[in-house]
Order: structure tokens, then C-alpha cells, then sequence
């Protein structure tokens, strides 16, 4: 299972709506016949990727994958069917699928008298695919909100200059984190105010090939001179500020991880409907005293019911060249807020 | 010199208003004669400890000594006279005595024809005595400021409840770097209002044994009453507003570390004054959105005006039992700052 898990986060697989999977065919005697992987949205399954190398040699043999083999027909088809077809003895199996359409595959495999043994390393494998697995769990997509504040809770100074608060090598971690989510979101006054591109930039600042979508959400109209809406990514205005409802229509477009921007009224919407699975946090060691407040009011009224984070990362982005280091929390919202 | 600069940090060595020092008394041939090290305001220096220790087989011998030998009559003799009668051939020091009624101890050495070389690991030396050589080089107290921050820079919620923004181990970890220093400040309105203790306690919450000095600064008369007046502790009021005298009200007393532990007002007048050296920030991941401001007012209008500040170190302080993990963050100000 460890070596399926391995060939699961092969490098250089494209980010798309499917979970990443490894599959490994045994032979009776426990040697390896065949590997395989997902290479992305309609690529063949972890398991078809396995069979196809091995050929004859897989009847009787053991399948070791790392999710529950589908029991379906999307792109390509059911891979229980595949593994029954092939005459493989035994499929086990690490986190079971908990996408609707395509579970059922382990009683599917039983029926056909394969012996089925799954959960083997289930929290690897989910931990491989936390955001696919959270998002087919909660039929909507995980949501990362990053904010960048200095020491004192401020994101801008009382004049409004807010260049820069954060560090260059914070910016750039953004841009890094950026890309590893599939949507990025803002509110309607970001974009007339700010007119930000919402592109993935590298070290450079060029925009890297494969871009997120850009997502706007709010009922105003938008001049369409906003750089939000030039050809550099695929953009969409969501006509809501509901964010139960922005996150089921990026649901719908196979949306997995949105990256929540701001401002602050959107953070504050998004935290009151209990919709934000994670926070990134950039503090930048300065202090103003005065300025706007980075995080909105939130409702909150007394200490007790203060919204506490579970911190679980906590990196510091050392300065070069004399600007600031910058110190990023990555935490958890403790319980469902929903105070405001 | 390393053996030296190890014997200045013996552990157990009281703190006190001396610097930390160490001896090595050489023969001829390299062999250690003796050692010696300096065990707190009072007790003998550390070259007059390991002269003690030596007796008449110093004749002709090289001292190797972390910090210049003093010239003046303290509550101890001149070290340079002990040198000079003990027959010592050779003085190798690290650090230079700035400290202006001790020095000229080199000048000296040299007049009584003793070959002396100054400088050799001075820089180590002095990160060893960093708050000592501070608080002679400036003639006054090195200041720490701490101060505990929401994640959203609040200390306080909107109502005033404010118990515990900080977690165990932060408080802890406070009273820890309380116990380094031998100063506690705060404003009058602090004790007015909050009515702290101002002592140094252990896990178990008990006083330890040897308490820093309690200062409160600030015109208005305190009610006796305050828990700051209690006897577990010596406390001074200094009935000024003007932090530059209140340093040198301390500095009289012999006070070489002041730990600024606020409020707000205290703080800004210190940090628009340029008199803070020392920044430690308590982050705790929580959110507000509204309530007191863990900083006040700094006077700061636009982001080039933002007081930046040189991140040295950060530190996880991992909670317990469901306990928020806290961010210690200690920091030094990158420019003096007066704009206040
Ligand atoms: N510190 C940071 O990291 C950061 C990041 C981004 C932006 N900002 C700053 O934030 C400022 C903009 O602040 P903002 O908070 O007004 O911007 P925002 O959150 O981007 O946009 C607010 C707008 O979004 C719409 N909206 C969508 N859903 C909503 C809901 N549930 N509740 C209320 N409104 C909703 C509303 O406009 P409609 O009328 O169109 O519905 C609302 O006026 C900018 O000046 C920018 O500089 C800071
Ligand atoms: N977040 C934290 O870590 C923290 C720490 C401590 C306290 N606090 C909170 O801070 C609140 C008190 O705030 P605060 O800022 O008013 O307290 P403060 O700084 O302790 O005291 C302010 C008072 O100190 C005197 N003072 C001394 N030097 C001064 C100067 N240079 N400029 C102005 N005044 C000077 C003035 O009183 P006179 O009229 O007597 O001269 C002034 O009213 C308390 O409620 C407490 O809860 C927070």
C-alpha cells in the first residue's frame, strides 16, 4: 500500500476534479506485476493503468489501490468491471469512495466473488487527497481563506496605503499556494477597488500555464475593464452573496478548492455561514497603531465568544535583501461560527 | 578565551548589576594555572578569584579574562592592583569596560609594564553581557516590551473581557522572561484598573525567590491598597510621565533590564520616545473583529511611516488540553521611531 501511495503523488500529475490514485498488482508469491497511477481527468484509472501493463499475467493476482475502485462509467469506465474481467483474485483497498456516483465498487467486486479487504491506511490516502475527499464528503468545495495583517491587526494605514504589508517572499508564497487550489474568489468591491489580475505568477511574475479560475462574487455590475476580466484565465462573476450558494455553482463547475481573497465583508460572510475550512495567515512584523482593520467585525462581543484557530503549521519566510521576515499561521476554525 | 567565556556563564551565578565574567590563568608553558569566574555583585571578580586560587605560581603568568580588568575601587579592590602584585607577565581580554568609573583598566596594566592585548572574541564576550554592556554603553536599562495580540490585533473583546486572550504556556513562558530581567514596568492606569501582582511566578503559580524590582510610572496617587504594594516584592513608584527620566530613576538603581508590560499608552510613549530595544509579541490565533487595539495609536498616517521591526526569533508555544497553540514572536525595531 505504501509503494501504491507513492506511485498516487507521482510528480507531475495535472491538478484536475479527480482524486489522485495508486494501484499495484501482486502475484501470488507477493512479487510485483504491474504499477500504475491516475494521470488526471480523462486518463485512465489507477487500476485500467495497472492492468493494461500487466496483460495475462494478473489472473489471480492481488490489487492494492488506494481508493475504493469505482463503480461507475464517467469518462472512462467502472474499474470493478475491469479488475473482474482480468480475473484478479483480491482487491484491497485504503480510503473508501465516498462520491455518490461512483461508490459501491467494493459490494460490486464481492459479487463477483473477488475478496475485498478495505481501510488498509485509509488516513494516508485521505490525507493524499484531503481536498478531494473533503469536497465529495460535503458535496461542496474546501475552502482556504488567506488574509495578510501586520502584528497589530492592521492591512492598511489610515490613509490607505497598504504597499506592502507583506513581504516580497510572502507575496510569492502566495502565489504558490494560489496554485495549488483550482478557484480563486473575491467580492465585487475588491475588484472595483483594487482591480486585481488573480493570476498565478512565478518568481518572474509571469503568469504560469495552467491558471485557476477567477471567481468574483457579488450583485453589482463590473466594469469590463477590469483586469479580473482580461484573457489570462477563465473568470466568472457569481451573481450572489450567498456563499452557501457561490460554493454549490462552483460545485457544479468541479470545483475542489476555492481560495477565499477578501476583502473583509466576503471573509466575514463566508466565516458566519461556518464556511471556512482553513485560514492562511501572513504577518508582517510592522506595526501601525492606526488603519484598517485586516479581519471585519465579526459580531463578537465578549472574549468567550472569540473565534479560536487550530494552528497547524507555523512558517517563517525569511526576508532578503532587508525587507521584513514574515511569519505564515496555517489553522483550522476550532467550531462552526456562526455568531454573526 | 572559550574557557573563559564558559567559566563567565557558570550556571546558579545570581543575577545582579555586574557583568558576567571569566578568568584563565596561564603558565609559560600553556598549562592552566587556575580559574576563575565572577559570582555576582559583592563576591570578588573573577580575575581576583582566580588569583586567589593560584597563589604564588602566577609569577610570570598569562590572565586571559572575558571583560577588561576593572580600575576602580567598588565594593572590591581594583583588579588591575591584584594583576600588577600578583607578578602577572600578560593580560589577553575580550570585551572593552565601557562602564566610564571602571575603565582605563588596560592603560593601566600597560603603565606597570604588563603586555595586554584587548579584542580577542570581544564579540562573543558581548553577547554574553548583552543587557550588561547595553545598559553601560547607553547609560541606560535595556527596555523589552511585551505585549499579547489576537491574530486580528485586539487585546480585548468589545465588552472589555479580555481573560485569556494569551494561553497557559504563554503566560508561563511570560513569567519565564519576567525572571530575566530585574525591572517590571507598567502605567498607573494598569494598576488602577487591572491590579496585577507584578511578580515572577512558577508552574505552580508560587513567587519564585529572588523578584524583580516593581516600577509603576505616572502621576496620579495609586491606592494603597494595589496588589503592587504587597510585600512579595519591592516596588517604586516613579511619579513621571517622561520615560527618558523614569530609565534614569532605574538606571540609578542600579536596574539594567526593564520589562514594559504596558498598557497601551505606557508602550506608545516609550516606542514614539525610541526607548524600546526589545520587542516580544504573544499571538494568539484567535479572532475578534472588534474591541480594544492591542497597540495604540502610534501616530503613523500612511505604510512608509510603519514601525518595522527585525524579526530574531519565533517560537510555537504548543498548547495543552485543547489549549490554543501561541506564536512568540521577539523582534527588535528596525530605526528609531519619534513620528508620535
Ligand atoms: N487584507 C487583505 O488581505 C485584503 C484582501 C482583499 C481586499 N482587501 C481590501 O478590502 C477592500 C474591499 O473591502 P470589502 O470588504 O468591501 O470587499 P469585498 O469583500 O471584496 O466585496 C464586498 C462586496 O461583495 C459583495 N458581496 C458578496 N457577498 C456578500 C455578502 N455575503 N455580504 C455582503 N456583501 C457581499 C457586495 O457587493 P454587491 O453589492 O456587488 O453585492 C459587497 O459590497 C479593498 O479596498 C481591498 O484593499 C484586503
Ligand atoms: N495587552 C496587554 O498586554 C496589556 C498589558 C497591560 C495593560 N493592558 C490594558 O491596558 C489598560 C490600561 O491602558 P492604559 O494605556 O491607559 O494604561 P497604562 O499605560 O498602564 O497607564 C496610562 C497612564 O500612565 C501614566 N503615564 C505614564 N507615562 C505616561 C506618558 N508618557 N504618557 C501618558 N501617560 C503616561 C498616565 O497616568 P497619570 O495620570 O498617573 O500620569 C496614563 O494615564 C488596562 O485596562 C489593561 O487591561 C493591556
Amino acid at each position: 500500500m505504501r509503494r501504491a501511495l507513492a506511485l498516487a503523488v507521482t510528480p507531475g500529475v495535472p491538478l484536475g476534479p479527480n482524486p489522485r490514485v495508486g494501484c499495484v498488482l501482486l502475484a501470488r508469491d507477493g512479487t510485483t506485476i504491474a504499477e500504475g497511477f491516475h494521470r488526471g481527468a480523462g486518463s485512465a484509472h489507477a487500476e485500467v493503468d495497472a492492468l493494461a501493463a500487466a496483460g495475462e499475467a494478473v489472473r489471480g493476482a492481488t490489487a492494492v489501490v488506494t481508493l475504493e475502485p469505482c463503480n461507475h462509467t464517467g469518462r472512462t469506465g467502472p474499474c470493478t468491471e475491469a479488475l473482474v474481467a482480468a480475473g484478479v483474485r483480491r482487491v484491497v483497498f485504503a480510503q473508501s469512495d465516498a462520491n455518490p456516483v461512483a461508490r459501491g465498487g467494493a459490494d460490486r467486486l464481492r459479487e463477483a466473488g473477488i475478496e475485498v479487504e478495505g481501510g488498509v491506511m485509509a488516513d494516508e490516502s485521505r490525507a493524499v487527497n484531503r481536498v478531494w475527499s473533503f469536497a465529495v464528503e460535503h458535496q461542496r468545495p474546501f475552502v482556504t481563506w488567506k488574509f495578510a495583517t501586520t502584528l497589530d491587526g492592521r492591512s492598511a494605514a489610515s490613509d490607505g496605503t497598504s504597499r506592502w504589508v507583506s513581504s516580497r517572499a510572502a507575496r510569492l508564497d502566495t502565489h504558490r499556494l494560489r496554485g495549488l487550489c483550482d478557484t480563486m474568489l473575491v467580492g465585487t468591491a475588491t475588484v472595483e477597488v483594487d482591480d486585481p489580475e488573480l493570476t498565478v505568477r512565478d518568481e518572474v511574475d509571469e503568469p504560469v500555464a495552467t491558471q485557476p479560475l477567477r471567481a468574483v462574487m457579488g450583485l453589482r455590475d463590473l466594469p469590463t475593464d477590469r483586469r479580473i476580466f482580461n484573457d489570462r484565465a477563465e473568470t466568472v462573476h457569481l451573481r450572489t452573496r450567498d456563499p452557501q450558494e457561490a460554493l454549490a455553482s462552483l460545485r457544479a463547475r468541479d470545483r475542489q478548492h476555492v481560495f477565499l481573497e477578501g476583502g473583509p465583508t466576503l471573509a466575514r460572510a463566508f466565516l458566519g455561514a461556518g464556511l471556512v475550512d482553513e485560514v492562511v495567515a501572513y504577518v508582517a512584523p510592522m506595526l501601525l497603531g492606526a488603519g484598517t482593520s485586516a479581519v471585519a467585525d465579526l459580531g463578537i462581543g465578549t472574549i468567550a465568544d472569540a473565534l479560536h484557530l487550530h494552528v497547524s503549521d507555523v512558517t517563517v519566510l525569511q526576508g532578503h535583501d532587508g525587507e521584513d521576515t514574515n511569519v505564515r499561521l496555517t489553522m483550522t476554525p476550532t467550531h462552526d461560527h456562526r455568531s454573526s
